[in-house]
């Protein structure tokens, strides 16, 4: 069964797509600022890369989300609950780690989609 | 494919399923009590789950376990050795993670499992 | 639809297949060496464990990455981009933890791949 790639580095792909399933990882696109913004720019990163693949935020199976600080828990989840349409909240585990690959990130989330 | 839910909140499902294969994520019942307890709760929880979508704790595909102190670690190993019937247990990550989304939680834990 | 797995124990196994996909947690084989020394070790497991399955480095769809220290994020993605293959890296998360189960343990490292 075929493995399809998109946005390909030497380390990593924006999205691999094996059997109906996609994989994607996003990061904040801007460091030191507050957690809302980093979310929402994860989740617009989400959008933009389902949306290559002919999927969407409806289509979400399973979310990991790492924060650095649960004070950021609740703005997290004002901004993560709103993108959500109704009904189609995936599985989610939320953890604090010690730290994300670049200090001025506050949040980095995996999911695995439906395609 | 189609994709089933189970428990959707504006936030999370206790379950998704999509393609044979089940995402689940559990946090303890109870706060401020000890890891066993935790665990015991969360593998409940995870056994009354899995029984919902015909699937069971023999069926377990990856686990992935965050503890918030690994003087945790063996009290936690003993009740999940303790559940898993011989020859069934799935490919397992343990982490100690810096925090979990409240205080009084020691554990959480996500499953892949099969249909 | 069937599970197999490979080097199970009492409460992990080496590999776990279903689906055409293959789930695979490595820890390093020593303890106490450099980031460099214990990334190559799970690198070299997951060669091993996949050509169990038929499968290869070349085929991994995601992996999550678990360091104890961002001090070693460059010498682990050195061993990791030589590792794989061009237009072959997964989705990947990397997130500094708390601590592993061994003291002696700086990364661990978790995979799905594509059978």
């Amino acid at each position: 069964m075929s493995i399809e790639r998109i946005g390909t580095t030497a380390r990593y792909s924006d999205i691999v797509i094996h059997n109906q399933t996609a994989y994607l990882v996003e990061v904040p696109v801007s460091e030191n600022t507050p957690i809302a913004e980093q979310t929402r720019e994860i989740l617009a990163s989400f959008d933009r890369q389902l949306a290559r693949i002919g999927s969407h935020h409806g289509r979400i199976l399973s979310a990991t989300i790492y924060l650095i600080d649960m004070a950021d828990y609740d703005a997290m989840n004002t901004v993560w609950d709103a993108w959500l349409a109704a009904g189609t909240a995936p599985s989610r585990a939320c953890v604090k780690v010690a730290g994300l690959a670049h200090p001025g990130w506050r949040v980095e989330i995996a999911l695995i989609a439906a395609v």
